[in-house]
């Protein structure tokens, strides 16, 4: 029983090939993209995902500087942009706890997301262009914090300020320690908050918004139980409840990751801003 | 032009009675409690508020281990208590925003709320209670980061939680720098979030959520030139744009005032449950 | 090849038993605690930590509210009591950096203990009492933040403030996952920051620092391969770099384990005050 | 009886010339730099500061992306390359409090100073360069955690390493509102923290440690009867306490000053670096 969130953790375990699920990979300078289609509903339940796209992105291990690569960053960009609906107002939406580092990836890459809903038209101008996209931003916190699902705050906002699309960021669970903070992996079938370390939550889909969600998750932990089979080789049940773990430098790569993530989105709202001053402004 | 939140600092500014306001003083222990009532459309004209309730709760200095009495605390849940909806869902939410120090009381106040809307049930029976009221929280951000007016992100959660009222913890201004952090304001009246800064956002009150709104609030800045015309003893008017100071101390300020603000509702929403034990459990 | 700290866990893969090693264990209300004493050269090869005391109290789960019982409390503070000296300053020293999570234990730790040196004589009068014991206290970050062994830093300010005995406060590692901040290892020896994660730093102990230094530390990380040899049964090698984890919750096991700790220290340092004013001055 | 740390602020007090203190002015793209020179004793006292150099770099606003121009930065990082020895380590310590915002510039700024002192040679080796000048970085505390003085804390590290030079970074008080977070000055004549709130401590200076000691600061309070007095145009005394006032924005304030004096510590420390790069490296 191995805990993952990716797409592509999945299809691995699959050595043949699966009727129902396309893939192909291809190298965009020292990014690796890997494309996983799910087409039918049997493909979705040998995947055990809903069906849609999941594009995975593998990254590079960090420069000297401890900066990601250019490749990485247009290649992340130009696949969120894929996705987004060429107009209208974009809602991202950080998923998780601040409280809990290895979860606060969603509210610190909102952090950083540049809202212009409310300024847009004043900004712009200021900027020297003709016209900036509306975006906003919520990070509306989790169950245990609040005391209502993620998914009943977000179908109440999104009813009020009716988004083209929302972009929903997460925390995500990987099989294999080395692809935490270095896998990215961006989908079109929305989320279940929690579903990678056993804590299902209510899901948040096109279904249940009315509008098309995107998702982007980095995986940051991993159950304590399939990391030991993994390293073993073979079957290891963990007794009594499952932990997951993440590695000790788990803040620098949250920190990394949000910075990636953001800037990525904020670079394909806004593809006539020079990206540098994207950055400044981001914080 | 004096900028200040305060029923009390704008009823003082009379030296005479005014029609429609009625107000009276008691002591409770060492804490000073002002009630205001300002009853007709004159009143609320005389005094620059809207008709309703305002109570001012005047704390006396922390002790010498730095921590408020306990008659403050009992003052404050009496006064909350008092307010409150006898029975149903109660949302509490804490406007401002955490990055800027004098604007986090209300998010830090919400981290300390006790949520059991989802979990009233089965964590009554963990502590031996029958049952234990539903409680949800919010800390939505402030429009420059979200994008969109906390007033519709909150109406949008009301639409879908249904509360039973709602109570909005918020940062306020104040004339007087040495009110700052030591005077409470409870009011039935709603909030303008950022009035007392210049920055007028959309009401959040009963007429806009459809729900009784109960407003707390703690002033942390206070406008330079007021302050400077009081020292002064005669107007003073800053040129160029106001602007709003702290103490610079304000991060302890800051915290002291979101436990006793968020231990009062906790203890006024959970009267059944021991202080100490909600104390604990707020971590 | 096993990594930890902990002399106990150490004892523990030597079923028969070691000259020059003594051990017992008893039980305080639900602390167990186990007392390995190495008295020789020999037994200090064969547990791979120099000679001295060792003091492990296991830590019983977290009560329903979240906090630790009073047993826990006092048995700490009671060890470490006993391996002070009566009298005269003592400087605490809070190891670790306060940028990576489950590296951050003494740092926290340290802002929550109470610097008396500067003050000892004024507040004690304050608090009606005739004396208080001078404290001092230093969280000094981490050689890849200040270029400097943390053990220069230490040795540099016990010479300019002459302490009757050094605390150093220490995040470590464990062989086994359930022991994360469950378990806390005091001791007489000193202490090689890094040791657990395999970055060995200068020693800090009597031999360097002059007058006696007593540690204490909680195990916040394990090993990955480790992990998984425990898991599995037998030994796994890690390929490439070795990867410490910890588990998800890893702040709040932060938070908790620097009240515990520092609370002991504080209770320990000034048993003239009564517990509750200490943790309310501890803010 | 005005509250300031800054040279310049003590000088325009003086309408005349002042026997033994010589300034000008320059200016340089959109900063304007101020020297101040205090040669005599008798110029000393005039000025209430020690005789020394004072320069004082007026920055102007941030341009529409939040960001320092150009020539701010330029104009620091000379100031501070004229001051330091040409070679040898040099210790930047961070003074201040880290839990009050407005008094946190010190430690801010040093979190973001490159330490190379440990890792000088391979470094270097790395980045392609032939050599790196060794640095260390300390943030002592202040006296109130700690319970020592930070002179005496900084002068037991200075022992250890020896550095060529120490650089001192901290919050001042102005006197006027305006300058706050927009004034850096640049002094060889050491600092006693503190002093601009009324708080002296134990200086830090050459005369104490024995090399020469840089301090650089930036004023982030006011006291408010001074701010008081200059908006009233005539001496306003504040009643009680005096009360140190900081606007409502300091948490951006410090966090743009700190940015600003740490990089051009680490660009004056490193000339042959690309400033980008130590940008990034800096995190």
């Amino acid at each position: 029983m191995i805990r993952t969130d990716l797409a592509m953790e999945r299809r691995e375990m699959h050595p043949q090939e699966i009727p129902g699920v396309r893939s192909h990979e291809i190298t965009v300078g020292d990014a690796r993209i890997i494309r996983i289609e799910i087409e039918t509903e049997e493909g979705a339940q040998a995947l055990q995902k809903p069906a849609g796209q999941y594009i995975t992105i593998e990254l590079p291990a960090l420069n000297e500087l401890g900066a990601f690569s250019e490749d990485v960053l247009v290649s992340i960009k130009n696949e969120i942009s894929r996705l987004l609906p060429r107009e209208g107002l974009i809602l991202t939406c950080g998923l998780g706890n601040t409280q809990i580092t290895p979860d606060a990836l969603g509210p610190k890459t909102a952090s950083y997301i540049l809202a212009t809903r409310h300024i847009a038209g004043d900004f712009a101008q200021t900027l020297g262009l003709s016209s900036l996209r509306p975006a906003a931003v919520i990070a509306p916190g989790v169950l245990g914090q609040t005391g209502i699902e993620t998914g009943e705050i977000l179908a109440g906002i999104v009813q009020k300020v009716g988004p083209a699309a929302v972009i929903v960021v997460d925390a995500l669970a990987s099989r294999r320690i080395e692809r935490l903070g270095k896998t990215v992996q961006i989908s079109n079938t929305g989320i279940v908050p929690g579903a990678g370390v056993g804590n299902h939550r209510q899901e948040i889909s096109e279904a249940v918004l009315g509008v098309p969600v995107i998702s982007i998750g980095v995986p940051t932990v991993v159950d304590a139980a399939t990391l030991a089979s993994d390293l073993a080789g073979r079957d290891i049940v963990s007794q009594g409840e499952p932990m997951m773990v993440t590695p000790r430098d788990i803040d620098t790569l949250i920190e990394h990751a949000a910075r990636l993530i953001s800037h990525s989105i904020n670079c394909a709202l806004h593809p006539d801003m020079p990206p540098e001053d994207l950055l400044t402004l981001a914080g």
